[in-house]
């Protein structure tokens, strides 16, 4: 029974919206999966006492602190969680691996290379006993992770190209206030980061293939937007407000790739379609429960994308959950992030993605900056 | 804070899929939405002690019981919410009721209208303080609230027409053993109770009317399956695999039914459509985030049906949850009952769907039964 | 070469809006198509000289008439077409098929019962030399007759269930005129049979069965219209706004069935879903080059309604059109009934829709009057 | 009446898929729309006489030659439409104009750009009286046209976005012969000029802005194909399979394009959204009659993708056509072509897109070529 079952106690550092989505992770993982180790809710970390109180009340977590580093330092903590901003991920990583402490980082990783090559190293450093792993958690979408079962199957053959786009539209409006992701200096860049980090990881993940080259060009529509807290003066926007490139995989396949937030009418629309020689898969995350899938070896007059409801027993995951035809939403994700993550920590083998592979994601999306920079000329990631 | 507020105890009778589902309602509820009471899921209740001691364990109930007249006689528990099968929903409701606990049935109310009529009444007698809803969970998917809010708000104007279906496909294939679903001295009727329900009830939610006559016809397709616990044998099935009906609404609106889980390719499609003399609205429960609208008043060249993403923060139930565009899935239509429910209890208040709207659901599948025996013959439902 | 074939001359009767469209189907189908007769549009008919021969001179008729009975008394006319108001098809085909004529007429084959069972029999009489066909054209959307091919060839095994519904929404707004079509005297019912009839058809042809019983409801939203002429005044509407009726196949299928021209927001939805026991298909003429396909005998999880573009040479009447992926629309259903009709002409075999199919489908459509005029009384279509 | 009417005598150069759809174009556009002319289909030329004549007699052209120059040497000829391979066009062309014909002509203008540059040179002296137009078809289909209107009205505000693709999937198989398309010396290019020049036209069309630099990339999938007339050998594959760009409109909007024949599953799918500050459009060839559009001015939770049947009378061409509903396809871009052509010899006016419109398509494609053979480097298409 889950009670006799070794505790795993978590500290989770940041409780913004997505200090949230990763507390229903560890809440509802043990609920629905069988697991190896216990999770336990036991530390919440935030800067500020009056704020993190309230939040560990609301989502039940045992206790708070106000410094991170009292995670690290508490023997009894296995697991820090980190859901920061991006500049603080290297540190605290840093500080927890060289502690023992397995650690699943938000993406991105880092907000610079330099950083997100230090982490990769620490986690390679900590050993196989510690776990680390980086948090594309729409990898554990079942659409998306099934989408990878039939192309790295080989069903579709060849893979010859690939279409990702990450869609939102949430700064469409030229009036909603400049923030700190509209800031260069928070942020690192806007939407190529944001939202593009997950285009490229997903399009990696479901093909089994890395991008190795990219031609980008980044854009920004509107440049100067009301302050937050004095709306009657503007100041500038200095990230892109969309990203775009091209770019070539190792295994021979071409990529185009797209993440704006002013693609007007689309909220959460990441979508990624792969051509390859003997099918095709299509997926839309709006469309969370479903996967397009064509079949170039059926019989001709009877080829067609399939949408396939991506809820029976034997899909990813789904047979933990409902009956046939009753849907997963967005936080399920995250329910799956913290089950692979304990199977792993249980099974004492690296999780994916690792922080190598989030570090690889980082060199993409720094390629794109360097061709963009540079009249979209070629540029490669290694 | 949440733990500062006035303990609500549940109690929860029957640990089958309806009980995941329900023990997710419970447990999730507090975490998002600010309720009067805190929720704390006290008992589970089951026959086999190891099966409701693991079912606890799994789910996060504190104690057990194998009969379910404990959780009436303890004075702490506040809530009694029953998923056994339908046949025993009156017994135990009405025990419940009467010892002045407040009480979730799950749907169908009961087998037969006596005993609906009877949990009806006995809701009624209980008064004002206390409690007692039945679980029809769809009107809780925040593009079914939000239909009802559109439509009775007369945004579409004067309802003429609904056209409702729930299709599944789980009894497509013959060889799929005969359940107690299958028979009908346990499960009344087929494909008609069992979701044909939750058409009648969400059709009359989301257009504000009631059915008053219907016409109908059951159809069994596959008379004889193997049976479960000698799959060498052929067993008789006794209910409906398929049901249609036409109704009249009293508001003058005109109704086509038909549930089925013989629709094969439809996995757990609940599709409503209303037009109305403005515009219409349609849904489909598999397309979850997801309601069309369409407009008759905008310009004609422009007139669409609109896919609204029912993600918005000003969407119903939607300012708890996650940014836009960011989907919910089956189960949370179980997490918005319990915080309905809670809500209905902290401020005494009768919540919907009462006992007398499961009792008039029943009635009106009582009428499709009566025509379909009767050779069609048009039946009227009071 | 098609100028050394013979030549088969074509008047026809009537210049509405099927006038244009039978001109377009005789104008194009030799055009496209290898055909063993020339058909040349030799003769236009109508009551008003100046109109008719407006007509013909813009869609390309030679000769033009006022008195349909000259056009039976050439003898060098060799195919009639009739697209005139219902209440003459019976007159003017059986004096047609008396005087040798091939006869092409437009649905429904006429008013009443009487007049289609007389035109059934003088096209028995005629025997096999003389070719009738009633017009169905729906029948021939690729699509539809690919349907009907996998249904029949048992790819979807036993067909048990058929939803089908004719929804368009030209009637929904309540100021639109009191039109002959709302009128019981020269319509005889409303959205029953303008358009019922082609989803009775067409359900009969995709699955090879016949309607041998039904119960109905016919209703009427809009009750006065403002008079054409005179649109101050208000003229009572006679005929159904909506008729919805369930229906018990020969083969054993259970069938749901609508009509309505007030469904606001479809325009012209004539959508058909046939459930079989290893799969399904789906229709919807608004998507007109697209057949919905479910292959319940896939692998479990690669199973979804696949999307076929019915665009392929080897799907019905495309190898004579444009490359793959390259649509049609509405009008090419009429010059693929020209094709047939001069197909069979020139084989001397009867064509399909014969004369006794479209007497059969307005028994069905009686037995839907009688049953709604009799409470939903179960009715016979014999 | 239209026979009363003059007489404008056409020559068709050239009769394969695409003389079958001008032919159609000639032949169906007086037939449904009023013309100020009345278009003959006189001289059809083709080089091999056979086959000529039995194009012109399946087609309905009065007269052959096989000799280009007889019909610009004929005084009765009025207007000369090419559709013959890309390297002809300059040569028919140039001469048409210098002999006083009107010139309707095939996309891609030229396979040069200097040959494109002399036609557009060629059309500039050839004064107003003679009209010449390069026939970019799509901009004809009824929900392109609309979404120009919709776009260039400023309903969907200052255009930030496009998004362009031309999906096709015909090559997708290895197998499939080299034919000339697929060869540098007759085709130039593979799928950039063949389909990503529609993507180019309609999307500046739609738009209403010019396309001012690029970044591009194309590649070759499938190296080596069986040759034509002897399938066992291997030939070279010399042009490109897929070609993808970034690219910068004039007006400040930023487009990825792509163009592929290796899209597994997409038939036909030449899609454009374009994303503005006040609403977006999406449109897909292989769903000809419908638009989407979203209105970000709508209030707040109304708001969602409107999927427009673009078959009102209101909308472009449509009053000519068919009653609300009713769907059109592929070759009415034809017929719509060549009643625009006419109403603008009818008007003296020069029509749209002109030979100086092909002209800076191409001229787009080459930078395409230039950036993808220098490392993707920006180029400019002036």
């Amino acid at each position: 029974m889950p009670n006799q079952k070794a505790v795993l106690k978590v500290a989770l550092i940041g409780h913004g919206f997505m200090g949230a989505a990763h507390s229903q992770g560890w809440r509802v993982a043990p609920r629905f999966f069988d697991l190896p180790l216990q999770p336990e809710m036991t530390l919440l970390v935030g800067r500020n006492a009056t704020n993190v109180q309230a939040a560990a009340a609301k989502w039940g977590w045992a206790e708070t602190s106000t410094d991170w580093r009292s995670a690290i330092e508490r023997d009894d903590i296995d697991v820090v969680d980190i859901v920061t901003p991006g500049n603080s991920h290297a540190e605290i990583a840093i500080a927890a691996l060289a502690a023992g402490k397995h650690v699943l980082c938000e993406k991105p990783l880092a907000n610079t290379l330099e950083e997100a090559k230090a982490m990769a190293e620490a986690a390679q450093s900590a050993g196989n006993d510690i776990q680390a792993m980086v948090g594309f958690t729409y990898r554990r979408v079942p659409a998306a992770t099934f989408a990878r079962e039939l192309v790295t199957s080989g069903v579709i053959g060849q893979v010859r190209q690939v279409r990702a786009a990450y869609l939102q539209d949430w700064l469409a409006d030229a009036n909603s206030p400049l923030t700190w992701r509209l800031q260069k200096e928070h942020a690192g860049t806007g939407a190529l980061g944001d939202i593009g980090a997950h285009a490229v990881d997903l399009s990696q993940f479901i093909t089994g293939q890395k991008i190795v080259g990219v031609s980008g060009v980044m854009e920004t529509f509107v440049h100067e937007r009301p302050l937050q807290d004095s709306p009657s003066q503007l100041g500038q926007v200095s990230v892109d407000d969309a990203a775009a490139f091209t770019a070539q995989f190792d295994g021979g396949a071409l990529g185009t790739f797209e993440a704006t937030r002013m693609a007007t009418g689309r909220k959460n629309s990441l979508r990624i379609e792969v051509s390859g020689s003997k099918g095709a898969i299509s997926f839309d995350l709006e469309n969370y429960n479903s996967l397009g899938y064509y079949d170039a070896t059926a019989p001709d007059t009877r080829q067609g994308f399939a949408q396939i409801m991506v809820t029976e027993p034997a899909h990813p995951y789904m047979s933990a959950w409902w009956p046939t035809g009753h849907t997963l939403g967005y936080e399920h994700g995250f329910v799956h992030q913290a089950k692979d993550f304990i199977d792993a920590i249980g099974a004492g083998q690296q999780p994916e993605p690792s922080f190598a592979d989030g570090h690889q994601v980082q060199r993409v999306l720094d390629a794109v900056q360097k061709s963009a920079a540079n009249n979209s000329t070629w540029a490669t990631t290694i």
